[in-house]
């Protein structure tokens, strides 16, 4: 069994309002050291398959499917072993 | 100059209403392993901050004023440093 720990972030050629606004709202709190934030998705799958190769060819699978959109984002997958 | 990886999930106990969307989307899609979905937010902040510890409680800080709620969320924080 395997946890695939998948990122999903905007390319950094392209503009990220989400992460403009968290940078002003952190900046209006006080932290005057932020100079760039970028937002992105952070998702946990728990597959029940036994091969690692596998288990993260199907992570890869699924993002370019269903997670990520590839025309704006890149993502980048890690596999974490689970006890069965 | 830092940059902080900081990653918000949902504790283990909350409902993840998103997750189990995302769920719903794979199973459909055919992926047939997959058990669990959690959704979580993963931001990039950069920093201009020599001192690492100065750099880590900063976006602790931020975590836990702005970026994370701390009633139904965890975050943890990973630094890098970066070449000025």
């Amino acid at each position: 069994m395997y946890l695939a720990r998948v990122y999903v972030t905007l390319k950094p050629t392209v503009n990220d309002p989400q992460g403009i606004t968290v940078l002003g709202g952190l900046k209006s709190l006080g932290f005057e050291s932020v100079s760039e934030v970028r937002v992105g998705k952070f998702l946990e799958i728990r597959l029940d398959e036994g091969d690692r190769q596998r288990a993260e060819s199907e992570a890869k699978e699924m993002c370019e499917k269903l997670l990520a959109n590839p025309v704006i984002e890149q993502y980048s997958v890690e596999l974490v072993e689970l006890p069965e």
